[in-house]
């Protein structure tokens, strides 16, 4: 792992423990999920593919054309195997959190808005993000769909479903809470 | 219907007859599926509903929370069970109109397309809209598509995961086309 990759995933977990002290998650495993969130992101693609295949996990049609989906995946299954952690959701908080997914556990969404979040992102709206994750995590997550769907269709790049189901799970969340049936 | 439905009908059946001609479709069918598209569209939204449940359709959560997508598939019922009109690609050409669909039949990206280019649109962006239509209509609905992301991630309001897959098919065949795999 690089030395940009390790400050962030450093980054992300400071942020994931944060996190998981507002909103009452176990900060040991934020910790723990954070540090290890990007862990084979930097192993080749095809050696990323093979961890999967091995797995016996299928891609679809959307992970197959978008190698930038397979870390969380490879991720999950690497730290399962190699580190001997078996606690569900911290794999599935690795697993999910650059898609996002429907029926989100709160550390997945920790780790999902930590990674937006954490020190060394820059990025136009990153203030924005930050303060929104202070208040509610979906609000953070909504903020953070707005940008994906629009870049990645700016982009003419694929979007995954898990990360449409996770949008529209927040927005009807919301809509209910309203009260409000548009 | 209303006068302005009705000439928004007529438009889009001419429109959907020109496309038919240029991408070599059924013209008949293109002009009578672009007149019956909105059919039930200014039906009050309980009367659609109910066409939609006498039919054993059961809405999914986002059509549920979304009657904007009522009129489409009401609309297909209403013309099977009162102009009997079996003609499926027809049906479909109504019921997908405003999402799109994976594997969607020439017939019925014409109808899709043909709504956003009639006559009497003025959105921003028309006048390219129409110039892509006359070259590739997955091109144009390509367009729609960013439009409509952008649109309603804005609005916070939910994204049929149809338009979604209807997105991500046209995008992943440029890809494969390009022999570009991102």
């Amino acid at each position: 792992m690089g030395e940009y990759r390790f400050t962030h995933s450093v980054n992300v977990s400071k942020e994931a423990k944060n996190l998981a002290k507002i909103y009452g998650a176990d900060e040991e495993k934020a910790e723990l999920a954070g540090m290890l969130h990007d862990i084979t992101k930097e192993l080749p693609r095809q050696e990323q593919l093979k961890i999967i295949t091995d797995s016996g996990i299928i891609l679809d049609d959307v992970q197959e054309n978008a190698p930038k989906l397979w870390h969380g995946i490879s991720g999950s299954l690497y730290v399962k195997d190699n580190l001997n952690i078996c606690d569900e959701d911290i794999l599935n908080a690795i697993r999910y959190h650059t898609t996002g997914r429907a029926g989100m556990s709160l550390l997945e969404k920790i780790i999902f808005v930590a990674d937006f979040t954490s020190q060394e992102r820059t990025y136009k709206g990153v203030s924005t993000m930050r303060k929104k994750s202070r208040k509610s995590l979906d609000e953070a997550m909504l903020y953070g769909f707005k940008f994906t769907f629009t870049d990645l269709s700016k982009r003419e790049l694929a979007i995954h479903p898990d990360e449409l189901a996770c949008y529209n799970e927040i927005v009807m969340s919301n809509l209910s809470l309203k009260g409000n049936n548009k």
